[in-house]
């Protein structure tokens, strides 16, 4: 059995940016693409398939059954911003040959349908909760990184990007697609951070020129906000070097 | 070396029904295809060799040698229900591409012999013994798993089936072959449950409109029932949680 | 990289027998066929490469690199006995597919040659040491087991063998070579069990109709009795189980 | 995804000599080859990406994203010595298949350039810190072996080379590019040995006659010298073994 994508239709849309995010570290990128899809009724255009990802099937609460799999919906935007491609998946594979596997499979659609940025996400674990998280940025060309910088998001000077969200970014080079990767701020103890999340989309809606309303993730971040501020009113002193830790000393996990 | 299915013969079926069943747990599944295949003296016409499987070999009371495989089966109705096609392996591949090569394997004969419905079986550990085990129930489509309701089967509302039997029910979903997954009710700690066997065989002797002599069953089935009467007797008290436990927490494999 | 055979001349051999000897438990069948090539100075012809053979190479004396690989050589008989075609490697592939895939080479070399019968062999460990090693076979076929239990051999009734000589042995049935397994008795305990490499050969010349020189092994066998000796010696009534244990219980190891 | 080897540009070189070196013990040959890339202004104009490479992404201090990936390098020789063809890369594969993968795909641009002989480096662990680290050479034959044994090298008699850098040495043999291996004596517990990389240059610019600045690598290996210095004086006694050990004891790995 290979890799396969099915297409259920073949979306026409105008030089458009992909938006992709596998789960990962506080599901930042997970979340954001959905977020993403949902509030812009984005349409499903096609699935992938792979031996890749784990063996097992899930159900839904009427008892049908879902594959492990990659999904690819598109949004043609009426307005002056760009039409979007999204992909996200239930999991990343959990074998690296899968990983660079479906990397490479997405790139292909975004070859396929032109696609003139590719912009992947993560979360980068400081552990410690931020309010406002800063969105750290890293690309395949100079110029990119200076357009996010003046976004306000700060630049990745070194380090490593683990899996496939990292893969998809590095793997778009070497097909001259410009891309660019977005890692929220997120502590790493939560495994969903919406807060992270709202952030990724906050910067990506100025990059793309496109409105987006980001309440469904307000009340979720703020419910994560409460329960770190709960946790840490009862144990006070429990993270002795929050704050104090280099930022550079991270290794960027996505 | 790659998978590869070997045809002795090609049975002539009309609008077929393929029953599958791996070795899982409880060898639920793999009890109810073996005990089919001999009740119905299903005819072989194909088997399935792969580098997935363990690299051993079996030998016969007659020092013969038999490799790991899969194997076909067809049977013809002369009656009014279904003709059917068997498949049944000796191991699952022990590698999770391996399980997506098979289950995928498998399909493929499926498709070419225009079966109208695969029905894929195993356990569900409940961790208690059960009489009369209840079938869990799952579908590619809301249709089949109400037309298995009115059998008396209980719809998989969320949780995932992991495995070769869940993947060939999956996998029917994007080849458009409408698909259900039978789990029958075991107790996780026999390791050949034929009376869940049982169970499954004559919720889809109804499905199928076949006839089928169970009593080959019946008396393992007794057998098992016994020693699970001999083990709770000794040990009265040993199961504390036994039937307080919510089905909902559990996860399915099959 | 793809596992490649590597062909150095095309041996014109007539409806040879083809004796494959993989290293395994007592290096029973690596000695065995080393000891055929060297003996009758059959000529090496073909070599196997692949990438799934452990990732490194070995310095002759010389300083001469030689890979991980398997080796063919041909033996024309000119007396009234069978041509031969002898296999061996200088390890099994660790992986499980790598061992099918080798299988799978080694037979598509005997069906090149249109070879007649496939002799495999390897050990099986009896826990104990025998001055006169039984031989246990299996077989493709009654017929051929029969022949070989008229040769003085044990029925294998049951039980599996494991690794890449096994599997030459079961790959050769769906591919319809004739072929059987000889498995000598050896301790277990014996890396280099020189004793049981004679008693498969001796076997196995009766089998050719090809006479044999084994006075090589002998020396090798004598030494191997001589230390198991001075062993129990030493240690009297530290091996409480041996002879009493039933060979039934045996899983049989190649 | 496939193991791919992009070309930026076709050099024209005139039958030249391929160096290869592979991240490994004491990163002598990365060293090496990285220290002969910049002093020589070798041009990139290969690059070779991999899903066998470990799935991840680095980013330089400018925030560009750099793949795991190997590079190739070519330099044009106007004096009389040889052009050079370069290979290095950031990692090795982490799958035994993989580091097969990457080095057959290196031989098959050396074969693309006609490349006369294939040099791979690696280290030798000896536990000891040498001065005049001394060079092992292994090759694909007897006169390569006695040509570097006349500029004094050691001829590796026996023993195993493990690793991308064994395999590229140990393929080239049956595609018949003439190779050698050479390995520089290195203590082991040094991360970057500079002064074996020195040493397997010195020996290398004698071959392939070309003159060679090593300054660049003689104050790394200075400050390794004085560091090993310092911890011998502090753990006088320390290593008791050292200097007593039989080198032919030694397994080579580079």
């Amino acid at each position: 059995m290979q890799t396969e994508v099915r297409y259920y239709q073949e979306p026409r849309v105008n030089k458009p940016v992909m938006v992709c995010g596998l789960p990962g570290i506080g599901s930042v990128a997970w979340i954001a693409v959905n977020h993403l899809q949902k509030e812009l009724k984005a349409e499903l255009f096609a699935e992938v398939f792979s031996p890749m990802f784990s063996p097992k099937v899930w159900l839904t609460d009427d008892g049908l059954v879902k594959l492990m799999k990659g999904e690819f919906y598109f949004w043609k935007n009426n307005g002056s911003g760009t039409d979007l491609l999204l992909f996200s998946a239930n999991e990343q594979p959990y074998s690296p040959e899968g990983q660079y596997e479906l990397a490479d499979a997405v790139l292909g659609v975004a070859q396929k349908f032109g696609v003139q940025r590719v912009i992947t996400m993560g979360g980068m674990a400081t552990e410690k909760f931020a309010e406002q998280p800063k969105i750290y940025v890293g690309g395949t060309d100079v110029g990119l990184v200076k357009e996010l910088e003046e976004f306000g998001a700060v630049k990745l000077a070194g380090g490593a990007i683990t899996g496939t969200n990292g893969l998809i970014f590095g793997l778009a080079k070497p097909r001259n697609i410009p891309a660019i990767c977005l890692l929220a701020e997120t502590p790493g103890y939560l495994s969903l951070d919406a807060n992270a999340a709202k952030a990724a989309l906050q910067l990506s809606s100025k990059l793309l020129n496109i409105s987006l309303d980001l309440h469904a993730l307000d009340k979720q971040a703020q419910e994560n906000a409460d329960a770190v501020q709960k946790a840490k009113d009862l144990s006070r002193g429990a993270f002795p070097h929050e704050g104090k830790r280099d930022d550079r000393d991270l290794s960027y996990v996505s």
